[in-house]
């Protein structure tokens, strides 16, 4: 009886050579997986799972996972705010380290003794993948033949050629990753540093050119309606966010940081609704949270999306800070009104039960009802003691 | 002899009112002073001064600050890619404090026995002066008319009336404070939570509408060029660029931010070469800086844009953080391609001799060559052993 | 029928002026409260009451709040392994902050128009109880007669003297805070910056010399046994081991740091039982949290405590932060043994089930069963990546 | 003509193999060279090369790097009070990297083109030789033979001996590590959790019982005299007070902590003189600085610590971190009293010019001669604005 190893499978050419490397030059039985975290149509579902089985999986199973990467994930890139230098959403990274988790735990559930992606070697998927699986399934064996193999694109069309696999790769002009939580667009011009991706590069191309108000309602920091449109699961706000905004072009970007193995990466991408969802719901926190909870947030939010950059999503320190994200989130429920226009969005103003900028209790810069200027006056003195002191004693 | 008192003035009503006040009601001697950090013509300049001397002052001194303003503030600022609460860029708050600074200097250089500002008790600059005078000329009496008197607008103009002084006094729709780094618009709907202002509000209106590619020249952090035009003092490139860039409407935005006296504020900008400068700058840094490097100077940046908002500009650790943020742009040398469209701007890319994003040593997703695929399993099996063992661990 | 007004009472010689004061010159009717958080015995609870009424209060109150101050609070401080400054385990500034709550919720309750402490002009308490009693009933006004008034001590007895109390006010070296998490000392040399506290000012004195082995047993990062002796509340167990250690003269420190009011303060304490509890707890967590989990409970622990000292403790963030801590300490749980010498403690080791240095796989430069050399050989490799491209970039 | 190596030779057992293994096993021309930070004495140093050349390397270097040590590391390690998890001194992780540093720049220096240590695949010491070498001298082969053959100490001996190296190799109780910055202790005991070290383990006995008190004189936060005698270089303060304190026994604890690799490590430790001069130092900094000052600091330096144990030294954010500690020192001078007792010791109190703790702006608890009562209810009034408007809202 052969060895089972699961794969970790796109249905793109990497891991189309890897099932055939697997099962025939490696002899192990191959039980492919797609995890879907809300990316793929049904359709596409079902054209990966023919594919695997016409390239000679033993199985292929899809693990539907949207909710969970919502649950688990997703909504604490909300409650934080999280954009990775203050660009990026993590659009690619969180959906990757989902899938990895969800592929390692199929592994141990099918009892796989090796498990595979088909990652290469000069990116951040393989750490992702490696460490998921290592975690979750430390006595599986972890192969990555075109890793390993460090084969040209040309030499796995003729290897899946010489097996009977005759078909076209595609080469598209550029790589993209589309995710519940926006898509990645790589190649050509962010290989170099100095050039932005042209207009025809971006997957969703303008479309709307009128300018439209919408409001965003939150509940306990959550989206879970727009405009009249309520929505039990944010999972339907976010798309219908993304199909409302993405033919405006709102929400592009190119996005240049650190990978996980220290060398620099820049990647475009375009995520209309994470960016939006960002923006309209810090404002609302700059509304109803005080300063130290702002402060401590984007502190706490700022770390938890490196680590899950940097696949330490399983941490338990990770834990640690959902708990402090969520319970900060309780009076962060309200509405905003943004405005759409090509290529960029206003965020208009918010309203909330919770809202901390009361006229109750004085305006800035126009009445003060709950102090006196006599007050102020003595916070000043008090507030300027230690560095007036400091003045006098270095003389 | 009558006391000697120097008063922060701006020509404005209510610092008309204290000039009289103080001559008539408290018989002192007014040496007024208006401290010009960039934001004056030289005709607003020679007009406030002609005003100060109808009104009844003893003197009036126009201290020149713009280059200190931008050597001792500024430029750490665009260091520190300051924005606070991820927007503004405080625009008014560094400017006020550096006013009153000069303020406080020129008090003690004069010999005055109290000094007096204009603000009321409702916002953020009577704390800035108070602390400041506090500070630098701890022995002189502070005196702040309109913050004791708690006088309105309308018994403001009846007083001056009463002196003498009938003028029409023009209340605008908005408050406006314009400075080198940024225009701030208050009141209306910034009094709210829920509205915008409205096109007409904002000082620059937009009169252009092509698209145009600016490249910016950056040495060691800061802006010395702009395409072709080399600026010895960063201080005209900051005004070339508000020139070119403002007539598109870039910059605007409304922020909402913690008061010093606790309330929430609302106010509306107008910044369009900060904006721009700190994003061009960020982004250069995200290529020639180590992530430990961008991570501490976040921090740092945060942390002293607070206490700059807050009036605490003067502590010691401002000119420790200084320090750092000044030894960390070594390598922040090259250029940054902008795009400006009507309302927004485009960071296109950036090319430097330090840019770490180098493809000798490999490129994302694409090539390695100081590493091989099976270093990176190594990296990531290291990498895990931690929460690998915790999971074992916790059983 | 006069105003009522609620004094926090502690019997000393203001409190006891105050009542006569807003008695007799006030006209008020006087409501004292005392707030006991553990510090005091049942006699003398009994005695200040008797002393109230005997000075003419209206109604005097002793509300018990041991256990929720150990529930809300000093759980916290064990969880955060707090010490400000690295030293003071914040013995009274807890403690004060619970007592103004409590003193303030005591006069919502009994519908007080007014609310008054004794502190003077020239410490923290004032700003505490100030803080505490706005937040909670800020519609009652707050009298503080000795600060107002700056009484000299012999003003206090004269007046009071003149109001037919006529006892002797005991003039101590020292003000000495006794309470649950440690005694505080001041006086003397602490006003200096130079001299230490002699032996005879410690109110515990060294009368047990012989070494001692204990173990203490955590729960979830609880103190909940010693030896064998099990604590349902670990009040109980705080209690006995600072019957236990103090004799040794453990815990003994001089404090010196920033009070809220600018300037610096330096006190004596001796906390022998939240000295231990601290590092032992510390050393505990230390080997069953992630390194990222210690990172994390470190700055937030400390700024816990700045908070908490400065009067900040119901600022919302306080209780995110709560949760965090209380969400760290699911594997806090084991054994540690400590040995307790004159004037000194060691920690000795631990025990624990959830102890991730478990030789299973590995020891610290023994073993390695979970990875291999060349394993760390990529590690270090990939670890380098971005300060090797640094390096050679600069030239 | 064969291949140079360089190899970090100590002259223990591992190290004396390698000359060996790289010799006659590798057929490589063996350069050995031992850095010397201040741990060793001349005849040590002597014996060591001695034992070198009777191994038959080509060369042998002693590369004394004390003053460097000193002047790159352990002085920021005293303005920043480093000790990992608020107890180690680092030791050991300083003392390595600058080792590891010195021994590329060596191989760079005489043109090797491969770099040889001796640790095994372990502990932390082979992350900082890997990542030194591959920074400095990234075209030079690493070579490990320890780690890579993973040989029993058994097979080593039985190796030389076949070798004709036929020595007695003691097998001491415990490994330790003797530098200028303390002496690790590992083994036995500090192999399990539970087990402290028995007194015959350390490696300094105690001799001295009779309390003594010394004075520290820090300028600008550098150790330049003890009692009276001055030290032009703070490397022989830091002699003296080892040879002072050591035999009190003072400076004596186990650290816990987590390994580069994940894994959690334990080690004993003396190091009398870096527990004292870094609290000594810390108390002066308490009187001498902000409060921010404070707690920036020790942030940073809790980071710099941690960078520096992980063999992360050379990244620039450490150059640009030793920049602000150093900016921070400029009022760090005057006098620390301290009293030195058997196997602890109290720091007594300072003296210092700059000190923030002056009488004559108020004493705490005692007088307020710079604000009135009536300042300190305006202020706490305004620092509690937002919590009592939050509570109002919250409803």
């Amino acid at each position: 009886m052969s060895q089972k190893v699961v794969l970790a499978f796109s249905g793109g050419l990497d891991t189309s050579f890897c099932v055939k490397y697997l099962t025939e030059d490696r002899g192990l039985e191959v039980h492919s997986v797609l995890v879907d975290t809300g990316g793929f149509s049904e359709a596409e579902l079902k054209a990966i799972e023919e594919r695997a089985y016409s390239l000679g999986v033993k199985s292929h199973a899809t693990v539907s996972k949207t909710d969970e990467y919502y649950q688990h994930c997703l909504k604490f890139l909300v409650f934080g705010n999280v954009l990775k230098n203050n660009t990026y959403p993590l659009s690619v990274s969180a959906e990757r380290f989902f899938q990895a988790i969800a592929a390692g735990e199929y592994a141990r559930e099918i009892g796989a003794s090796a498990i595979a992606h088909g990652s290469t070697g000069a990116g951040n998927d393989q750490v992702r993948f490696d460490m998921a699986f290592r975690i979750l399934a430390p006595e599986a064996e972890i192969i990555t033949p075109i890793r390993d193999l460090r084969l040209s694109r040309e030499a796995e069309i003729e290897y899946l050629k010489s097996k009977g696999v005759d078909q076209e790769w595609h080469k598209a002009a550029y790589s993209i990753n589309k995710g519940l939580w926006g898509t990645s667009v790589g190649g050509k011009e962010t290989l170099t540093s100095d050039q932005y991706l042209p207009e025809s590069a971006w997957p969703t191309q303008v479309t709307e050119t009128t300018p439209k108000t919408i409001t965003l309602h939150f509940e306990h920091g959550e989206l879970k309606g727009i405009d009249d449109e309520q929505f039990g699961n944010p999972v339907g706000a976010i798309q219908k966010l993304t199909a409302l905004a993405g033919p405006y072009g709102i929400g592009r970007d190119i996005h240049v940081g650190d990978t996980i193995i220290g060398i620099k990466g820049r990647v475009g991408f375009e995520a209309p609704a994470p960016l939006i969802i960002i923006k309209a719901h810090h404002t609302l926190e700059k509304h109803v949270l005080t300063k130290h909870q702002l402060t401590w947030k984007e502190q706490l939010g700022n770390f938890y999306g490196t680590m899950l950059h940097e696949g330490q999503f399983l941490d338990p320190v990770m834990r640690n800070i959902e708990t402090f994200l969520a319970d900060t989130q309780a009076h962060v429920t309200g509405k905003v009104h943004v405005q759409l226009d090509p290529y960029r969005f206003t965020v208009l103003g918010i309203e909330s039960p919770f809202d901390l900028m009361s006229s109750k209790f004085g305006s800035y810069g126009e009445m003060n009802n709950a102090w006196t200027g006599e007050d102020v006056r003595g916070f000043s003195k008090v507030a300027s003691n230690q560095v007036m002191i400091y003045e006098r004693i270095k003389g």
